[in-house]
């Protein structure tokens, strides 16, 4: 909590860190209904759902929706990238997976990954049970370090922060390439651009359910500071190598969820197994309206096991000439090619063969 | 055209610059015929159209759309942003426009652009005749440094090739800073993204009529590295500032297309008469098959006082509260609102309590 004798200091400061601009340090709660912005064009049986939030209370629980107390009436508008449905049995076949490590490239990307996560568990006091990375346990009998709800949630939230960058940097790297080089991009972009917007949507999620304090927020903002500039300059270098990072970053990524939903499943989260998904959550996945948290981890681990998927393949391609195979239709639809759902999810990657092939 | 004894330092130096990667200096002029990512997914009827292009020729009229060989066979793909449909009637009421500089900021914005302007003027050989300006002559009477189809072409690709920086910029900026200060972004990102996308459109479209030389790209890659940089820490200063330089920006665009179009009406351009509008362009506003150059003018013109409607109104809110009223939809559908087509264009952008207003 903020303590100074000046409101005008503490407010300024508040701001600079993400709080409410016009807020008070106390303003009544209470619950607005609106709907934003949240539904797909694919879909004709749309179901209003309002958001509710609550207008900022005082400072020790926070929320930082922020609403122009003018804000008209909106009805659903269409998403530039509405999700694509995912069924059940699709989610529930996602399994960890590693590739492996060939070039040159993909050994400075595995080793960055590595260094990042060891930093960042030992930082935070979490650690995957060897055991289960293994496969000598399952991941519900993991007993090293364990953690709770509250510690998934801010774990979730650091992580979906960073998550974000990579397709917003790749993306724009791309798009100026394009238009400096005088050059196609053959469909990349979009695919990118998709990839950073669904990550921020994974994070305007948990943020519903958990509120950073002080502290986790300015750890926030210092590493975007770090890591968008390393991105961008390593991008600039050499994608493939970033793609290849992202790709292996989205494996750990995987194996972290896969914990917390066998944690759910072992009873070890009691505050989870009840507890309904966030409305913005069941609007943009289109799921069932009475969704819990482990359903929403579900969603959220297919979206990384697809970015891990996307990634990997694009580390194999020619950035500058292949075409994306993500936006491409194949000729034969039975055969199984890379598409925007995980109805044909391939854990490590499409080669650059099956990628370019009819 | 390059000049070398050495073939593979001139393919490297022409690669650098945009050049083909894999093409020898010589390759066979073909048509091949692609359908590639152009169609929006409100069409129902959509008309198969192919494109074309030709392989690289020799140095001295080249194309720049490279194709991996082994490129698969592509059937139509949904666009993440697929365009408006425009009148006719609602492009022919599109006018020059000025909006006042009222604020300091807005006095920074319009002395900008008039520093660019006049600076581009001068180093092109271009000027606009300001008894047009003022109303006493008709843009087709226009007689100072009468422009010919190739100065209007590598005006118009410099131009674009700029245009497509500001949106991406802001919507990045805008991305990032919601990951790190754990805010919504109210629907501002995905507005600012499609902008940067519909003018990378009009540039690829420049690019299948015309082709700059080395100079020419040299410039444009130039003028990237300033123009992306200042306005990046422009925007990280002051983003009203920079939506307003964007408006002002888009004015002197109108004025530039409205001189053009004015300049085939009056028969100074015989070269585009009978031009039709390239492929590229009749699948992604979803022209007439017959359309013309003067149509896809017409077209590109609209684009522009969009944008320039949309860049004042951003710079009339309030940047971190403010939902983006081109995301909205209105309780009252009869009454004029900012929308996403040009039914209500308003040319000067909405004030803010218009924007807000139900």
């Amino acid at each position: 909590m903020l303590s100074t004798r000046s409101p005008v200091l503490a407010k300024t400061a508040y701001r600079a860190i993400g709080g409410a601009k016009s807020a008070a340090f106390h303003l009544p709660a209470g619950r607005i209904s609106l709907v934003l912005c949240q539904c797909s064009s694919s879909s004709s049986n749309i179901q209003t759902r309002s958001f509710s939030f609550t207008s900022r209370a005082p400072l020790q629980s926070s929320q930082s929706l922020q609403v122009s107390p003018t804000k008209p009436r909106r009805r659903e508008t269409k998403q530039s990238w509405p999700h694509p449905v995912y069924t059940e049995k699709q989610m529930m076949d996602i399994e960890i997976a590693h590739r492996e490590a060939k070039s040159f490239s993909d050994k400075v990307a595995i080793n960055a990954v590595r260094l990042l996560r060891s930093t960042f568990d030992f930082a935070t006091g979490y650690k995957h049970d060897p055991k289960v990375a293994s496969g000598e346990k399952r991941a519900g009998d993991a007993t090293q370090f364990a953690m709770t709800e509250k510690k998934w949630m801010i774990r979730f939230i650091f992580l979906e922060s960073i998550a974000g960058v990579p397709g917003f940097v790749a993306g724009v790297l791309r798009h100026l390439k394009s238009i400096r080089t005088l050059k196609r991009d053959n469909g990349w972009i979009e695919t990118l651009l998709e990839e950073g917007y669904n990550e921020r949507m994974h994070l305007l999620t948990f943020l519903k359910m958990h509120q950073p304090g002080l502290f986790m927020r300015l750890m926030i903002i210092g590493a975007q500071g770090v890591f968008y500039n390393a991105f961008f300059l390593s991008y600039l270098l050499s994608p493939r190598t970033c793609h290849r990072f992202v790709g292996y970053l989205e494996e750990e990524a995987v194996i972290t969820y896969t914990r917390a939903i066998a944690d759910i499943d072992a009873g070890k989260l009691p505050g989870f197994e009840n507890m309904a998904a966030p409305n913005i959550a069941i609007q943009y996945w289109k799921m069932n309206p009475d969704a819990k948290i482990r359903d929403l981890l579900l969603y959220i681990r297919a979206d990384e096991a697809k970015h891990r998927e996307v990634n990997h393949t694009l580390a194999n391609l020619d950035a500058d000439m292949d075409p994306n195979p993500f936006m491409t239709e194949y000729e034969d639809p039975t055969k199984p090619h890379p598409s925007k759902g995980i109805d044909h999810i391939k854990s490590t990657g499409w080669s650059r063969d099956e990628a370019l092939s009819k």
